[in-house]
């Protein structure tokens, strides 16, 4: 047995969000988190990848300083916004305007000395879901992330969808309304601008607008323009009526989408994750309600459960981690 | 060797329509179709399976009378309407209503002495699309039959996409219009009301109603309740431009679904299949036209071909019976 069998090896994951860089290391053996840091992203394609270097050195100071000797990086994972393609290369991200067909996989790795795998965040943070989080045990299985846009990622038969090129699970596109409001895509009626955070803050607006939605109002300082997701989310839970409504009609269209990807899919179980998830109850409720009479055939199959993620902001990086040891174990 | 290796092996396909049942031979060796026989459909389970096993019957003969000796039957597949599950049992079908939860594999399996793979129809087309037609050399597939209503069959890593119970590849009640016209599911604005041959109908009926339609209702007779799918096409053909513009608003709702789908699965292909193909550029063309407009990340992303089917009307049988002869040869 050489020296370095005995040392500890880490996994490390890092998550490109549009504002913050998290990183974490896994303890390979145990899956156990040892550690986490974030720092703010910079999106100009020649500091990220500086950035997630730092990161991973930190992580790795972190851990020496805890366990009192340096451990090996035996594996790492990377999510990142947008579409990445199978060579690891960032094709485009919305949101990072500076980082376009960027081999973060290749630098990454030259970096750190070590092999990384490269998806969209989307499809780690389902990767984390299925094998640490809520959709553990479920070969088939959907995590659609609602943030500003709505992701998702993608297991069948127990391993990552990843499609043709590595861009499988972008749902936020879908069309759902031909007569729906513009979408930056230049498409209309985009699922997105209904199911998403910024979605419930349009369905928000237009309540208030139309006379039903004082207290969501008042919450946003009294200024209609100002209102968001979190100031209907916030009147939800004190009961206000209005903002009930309005996250019942906001329900009703994460819904629909959702039964589109099960009708399509044929998933055991969607695990919803994002920000607007933490209001739990008063979101999910709906949601089931409104599946249960979209998805095609119900009756005649397994009921699929709707249910929180259980990860938190920290999925995608521990997913990348994961998938990073995936691929060391080979295809 | 004993004298059964020495006789030809076949593999018997068998696919289930609303009216028709088809049936095909084809051999193990050379996957060459042998023979094909086609009888009406009763849709009433006592009948359903002895009106398989007659025609499986009857392709043993015509095979047998072909060669001079009898063949080994040594493999078969079944494709239905409707959901389908992992045991061979037809739920529910909405064009076989008086055949519901229905063990169709195991009693045809019993009728014919051998192991029956049973799959949804639209799921064995796209099978033998992947093995011998359009998309041939894709392992990221997806195949749309558009007919009275719309099916599709998925192939993810080469291998078909069934799902958690076999339900895989139902995007026809896909929400695609909430203010769309009310679906017999109980929906509203599902995808079959508008890109099936009974949407393309509907669109017609429209066009006609509002006065941009002559040639269209001339050819229904004059009578606008009675204008289907195929007048349109037939005007199209002759050149008339409303019906020319019919079929591209129609190439529009098949092109919206099918980014939709390809967001989703990221496959490397589009196969369009069922008869309204037929037309052939007359649809293709806009369908592609649109397409090119809705698929995100279209410019960042290889182009995905919408290509015609190649099977024809016997995709489903000729994809059961290469489904029966991948179950023999194991998972």
């Amino acid at each position: 047995m050489t020296a370095d069998a005995t040392r500890r090896r880490l996994a490390i994951g890092l998550d490109i969000g549009g504002t913050k860089v998290l990183g974490v290391a896994v303890d390979q053996e145990s899956g156990r988190l040892l550690a986490e840091h974030k720092v703010p992203t910079v999106p100009r394609e020649d500091r990220v990848v500086e950035t997630l270097g730092a990161v991973a050195d930190r992580l790795v100071d972190e851990v020496t300083t805890a366990d009192g000797r340096a451990p090996v990086v035996s594996a790492a994972g990377l999510g990142a916004p947008g579409l990445v393609d199978r060579s690891g290369t960032l094709r485009y991200g919305a949101n990072l305007p500076g980082v376009v067909d960027a081999p973060l996989g290749r630098r990454l790795a030259e970096r750190l000395g070590v092999a990384v795998a490269v998806d969209n965040d989307a499809t780690c943070a389902a990767w984390g879901e299925h094998e640490l989080g809520a959709a553990r045990g479920h070969n088939h299985s959907i995590t659609i992330t609602l943030g500003t846009g709505i992701g998702a990622g993608i297991t069948a038969r127990g391993r990552v969808l990843r499609g043709a090129n590595g861009f499988a699970g972008e749902p936020g596109h879908m069309l759902v309304d031909p007569a729906g409001p513009p979408c930056p895509c230049g498409r209309r009626g985009c699922w997105e601008r209904y199911g998403s955070g910024s979605g419930l803050g349009r369905l928000g607006r237009e309540a208030v607008a139309a006379g039903r939605g004082a207290r969501i109002l008042q919450l946003a300082g009294g200024d209609v323009e100002q209102v968001v997701g979190e100031h209907v989310s916030a009147a939800a839970a004190e009961g206000d009526a209005d903002a009930l409504a309005v996250l019942d009609r906001f329900g009703w269209w994460v819904a629909a989408g959702s039964a589109n990807l099960v009708d399509l899919l044929d998933t055991e179980i969607v695990v919803l994750g994002g920000g607007l998830v933490d209001i739990g109850e008063l979101l999910l409720d709906p949601v089931r309600r409104h599946f249960a009479a979209q998805l095609y055939g119900v009756g005649r199959r397994p009921e699929v459960p709707i249910v929180a993620a259980q990860l938190g902001s920290r999925a995608g990086a521990i997913g990348a981690a994961l998938l990073g040891l995936e691929r060391r174990e080979g295809p």
